[in-house]
């Protein structure tokens, strides 16, 4: 390799995506690369040449590097089973090893979060929690992480303490892809406006959701309603009923956004809206962050204890 | 044909299904057939052949059988567009007439109903509408009709006087098949008790479908969830919220289900346990009896006024 090699691997396997960065202990991003092979297509013997397939360039014969992931790539039909620890705890635990037959490749991955009463997991975003708090150590509020399942992560004392999961984003793509209203909602486009109404109309009465998806679909046919404005419509009405549903966690809290660009914008625009100013941070930042965290963890050099 | 022939063909045409009854005058059905070439997958050329394939075995030449049909067949994608009727307004309009080149047919399809605020559309239920009136002239009250999309119409003095609607058929579809609660939420089996709590939960907090969702998927993690359980609590929390956003159109008025047995049977234990005893029909009684009303209304004899 031309570049810097690099100290470690982060790695987040997600149901869908898998994406490896090149490390330096210093914590720079060296490279970057991802995949389409997620946790959700992979038997358990794929797992190894899936990761290889990505990260085989950053790779020395002779030498054992660290890799360490978060994300479903840890579910009980994951590479290795790393069991949930339960709340409330620390957002990271120490990582399980995973079974690998190179010899220049050590895997770890980090165990999810999961919570009795009410009923509840994480897979990864336990991951960016601890990332935010390396760069927040004192952090006492509630972080949200918004996505297709979003979690809201009641945070203190470096702890996650509770947790929910309203699964906005995969309703979104099910109900846009996959009833009537994908007649209606566009692939694009969006109206502030409308985003903002309709946040407005679920948040203050939640059960107009149910009457209110229809009625995106009807005024599309009577009114000429337009395929943007229908598409911040669903999207105001879902997060409007999220806000409702999860107000215990953030009115009068300390709330910080852990996302993608777009996500939070939409989410600190719904949550501004309610006199809240968000916090914001960026997950990829804080994937890597977390990952490093459980890397310092396990010991600092290329060779692993107990390998 | 070696049994009576009919005097008239009924027809109830969605987006999914073609399903035709050939009638007597005195409302006998005399055969029934169905097929799945539903308006969703036709084009316009081909509304005539998928109807003949259905019903060719009851024409006879030298006679033109009228046919009645009702529902998505009617939209502006349908066979011909038979424009909404705007509420309020009495629930069967005048049938349009559908071109037809075989000259053993006539086809008339009817209207829809609109509502310009809050905006909402059906097609089909109206003429099921007018088919629990013919036997219920008097009704003052409210009907739901379950189904995809379940329509709630405020009926009084012969007329729909405003109605709503609820995907709920739809959204349970959506998410049963389209999001992770696939892994949790069987394709069959039930659990009364799970059905009624969930109920409960959002008919009380509709806030509580967001958070409710994926719960199931995390109490199928941790505890075991039982899947035909947790179809019956998917169920339920759609059903419950429906009922909280539709509670002024049932709270206190007198009730008529209109649906199939499976779906009225469920619709009317959520209602029952709220103290409201609804009255039951048959969603295909209903509707054949409507087009009898609208059949009745274009002429008794075959030959038909204008052909």
């Amino acid at each position: 390799m031309s570049a810097a090699a690099p100290d470690w691997i982060a790695v987040d396997w997600g149901t869908s995506r898998l994406r490896a960065w090149a490390m330096s202990d210093a914590g720079e991003v060296l490279a970057e690369r991802e995949s389409n092979r997620g946790m959700g297509r992979l038997e358990p013997a794929e797992f190894e040449p899936a990761l290889l397939a990505v990260v085989d360039a950053w790779l020395e014969a002779g030498r054992r590097l660290p890799a360490v992931a978060c994300g479903m790539v840890g579910a009980r039909q994951g590479w290795v089973e790393a069991p949930y620890q339960a709340t409330p705890c620390p957002p990271v635990a120490t990582a399980i090893a995973a079974p690998c037959r190179d010899p220049r490749l050590s895997v770890h991955i980090l165990p999810g979060l999961s919570q009795r009463k009410p009923p509840d997991v994480m897979r990864g975003e336990e991951t960016q929690i601890a990332g935010f708090l390396r760069r927040e150590p004192g952090f006492d509020g509630v972080l949200c992480l918004p996505g297709s399942h979003t979690k809201w992560a009641q945070v203190s004392a470096g702890e996650v303490v509770s947790f929910r999961t309203a699964m906005t984003g995969e309703l979104f793509a099910a109900i846009s892809e996959r009833t009537v209203l994908r007649l209606s909602v566009g692939r694009d486009g969006w109206d502030g406006a409308a985003f903002a109404s309709a946040v407005e109309e679920t948040l203050s009465r939640p059960e107009r959701l149910a009457s209110g998806l229809f009625a995106i679909r009807a005024e599309g046919l009577l009114e000429g309603l337009a395929p943007g404005a229908a598409r911040a419509r669903l999207s105001g009405l879902l997060i409007g009923a999220e806000l409702a549903a999860m107000r215990a966690y953030w009115l009068g809290r300390r709330i910080g956004l852990i996302g993608t660009a777009d996500l939070v914008a939409v989410y600190a625009e719904a949550l501004e809206a309610q006199g809240v100013a968000p916090e914001r941070a960026d997950a990829a930042d804080a994937t890597r962050a977390g990952l490093a965290l459980a890397r310092a963890a396990l010991g600092e050099t290329g060779t692993w204890p107990g390998l």
